[in-house]
């Protein structure tokens, strides 16, 4: 049993978007900690780690940990219908996960039937990183778009003071060189130079729910799954993406 | 023989919307207290019943009572071609139908084939109705779109202090309950307490042209025909919708 | 060899966009007086003929006249991923047209393959106008959204003191006119009235990149083909399309 409550029933909206972006379904767990969700998309290319502490929350009353499997898509679409200064109560009743979306003079509330999940493998690389990058998210959705103009992939990479970006396809290339401390890289850190090559349709699932303003940490090691963090409010997002290898 | 003229044309262009929402071609009355249409769409689910007094016009002379069937698809593309600032004078040429804008230094005329309409019952349902409920019209297009996610089919409840909304489908159910003299809920005004199901997309089509900041006048009895009326300037839109009944 | 710079790339990017309304590839021809491109529509019932002075750039550097085929749709596409204040440098680099956008921390560097593309014909049609017509672009561009409700075609006339627009369909007519020196025409200079009927889609895409504020000169004459000119910025942009002449 549990029962929660958001002041802003946007956040958990903004939350959801950032899994089901990868997964079509997924199983939450609650604990007394918080709630995290870990899951890997259908193809196993790629792996999304979700972690909500309960200090995120107004109200967070968890008795015992439960699992929850939920149809992403349809909560997904239930939190889109979210109206501004909305409160969010979430419990679980008779098998079903009520979201409950409170104004002063209205309540609206959904039940979405849970449904079985299998718990997927939940370990994450072990990958021993040798560059990390902040990046502004804003410009790297900005990169992705520059990429796929030209292909379907891209690649890193990261060197002691710039950030490369580079893309070939029939119609032509694209190299671009980014300085560190600049308007697009906060920031590197990099032990040795690292460059690997990643899917683009992945990648801009990945990072297209980073809140406007916010930086994501892209940490690297040439031609391994890379990993991407970065905060929603209070919660923290991973992901992690195999390189793409050409045969 | 009918002249009538509009200072702004987009105001007859909203009136035509709320018209051609629900039916394709219909039969304008104009005689000289104004200008009515009553028309069944095609299923004969739901009927529109509108009427514009000859107040509402700059200038407005109509000699005799004339019927004026029109293809109200073409006009409202033409309507929509409304520039900022036009007036429109309306007139009958040769069984046409003549729309011209006009501005300061242009004219623009359209003339639009008159059609032949077969004039439909005009009877509207008699329905005793026992609640009536005042809603905001912003509020109940954003309700429309909630039980959307859930269903095909509404159910609206009212009873003396609450209004209650909801939709049950595989996914899952909603419930939206507001109290009355709230932002959702002006007013209810029930005798006793009255409910029934609705098909949604009849329900969109006939709200979707309430200006922004008017309220709708709902009138219910349970499992009768709905009523659904509100004001476009002086124009008044009524709309009548019957009741979805599971078998 | 060339090098040129401009220190807004959306300059180019909307010179660009002007040329590819009409055509998918094209030869733009560089010279020591600037940047030229003429090519027919694939149907030859239009030509496009573009001109860039070498004033119009910040560095302008041709050794030689060069020409270059490019896949203008490509390059388009690059073009639209210009950020706010890039400057963009063009040069010529083993048969690839390189484009690199330069910010204060960032480079980002396209190459394009150039193409093979038959010099096309390069007369333009030698008609003595007879009517010189200035008009609001952004005017022009709402009747021929006007025309499009009624039409594939649209009918233009010039007299001494008025410009009409005429369109006829199964559905209705429209015909609009427009004093001279007014919001829609600025100007008319016609040593005798003309007129002349052309296909609407094709004046839609010579129109549509006309910058906003901006005028465009038509000349005419009956039933000859028209000329459409306007500026983008230093940049000379004329189009001709034939009229369409009923059988």
């Amino acid at each position: 049993m549990f029962e929660i409550k958001l002041d802003n029933a946007k956040y958990w909206r903004d939350c959801v978007a950032s899994i089901v972006s990868l997964v079509d379904e997924g199983l939450f767990n609650f604990t007394k900690e918080g709630i995290s969700l870990k899951a890997m998309d259908p193809s196993s290319i790629s792996m999304v780690s979700f972690f909500m502490p309960e200090k995120a929350f107004s109200k967070y009353s968890v008795d015992k940990s439960a699992n929850v499997g939920i149809n992403l898509e349809n909560l997904s679409k239930i939190l889109s219908r979210t109206r501004e200064n909305e409160a969010l109560v979430m419990k679980d009743s008779d098998n079903k996960l009520s979201l409950e979306f409170i104004s002063p003079s209205s309540r609206r509330r959904y039940k979405l039937q849970m449904i079985d999940v299998k718990k997927s493998v939940e370990k994450e690389p072990n990958v021993d990183f040798e560059a990390h990058v902040e990046i502004s998210g804003d410009q790297l959705k900005e990169i992705i778009k520059d990429a796929g103009l030209i292909s379907s992939y891209i690649a890193f990479k990261a060197t002691k003071d710039q950030f490369g970006v580079s893309a070939r396809g029939d119609s032509g290339e694209l190299e671009a060189l980014h300085d560190k401390n600049g308007e697009v890289i906060k920031k590197i850190d990099a032990s040795k130079s690292a460059d690997a090559v990643f899917n683009l349709e992945f990648m801009d699932n990945m990072v297209k729910s980073c809140p406007v303003g916010n930086s994501v940490l892209i940490d690297l090691k040439s031609n391994e799954p890379m990993k991407m963090t970065y905060k929603i409010g209070e919660a923290d997002i991973a992901y992690f993406l195999a390189p793409y290898m050409e045969e």
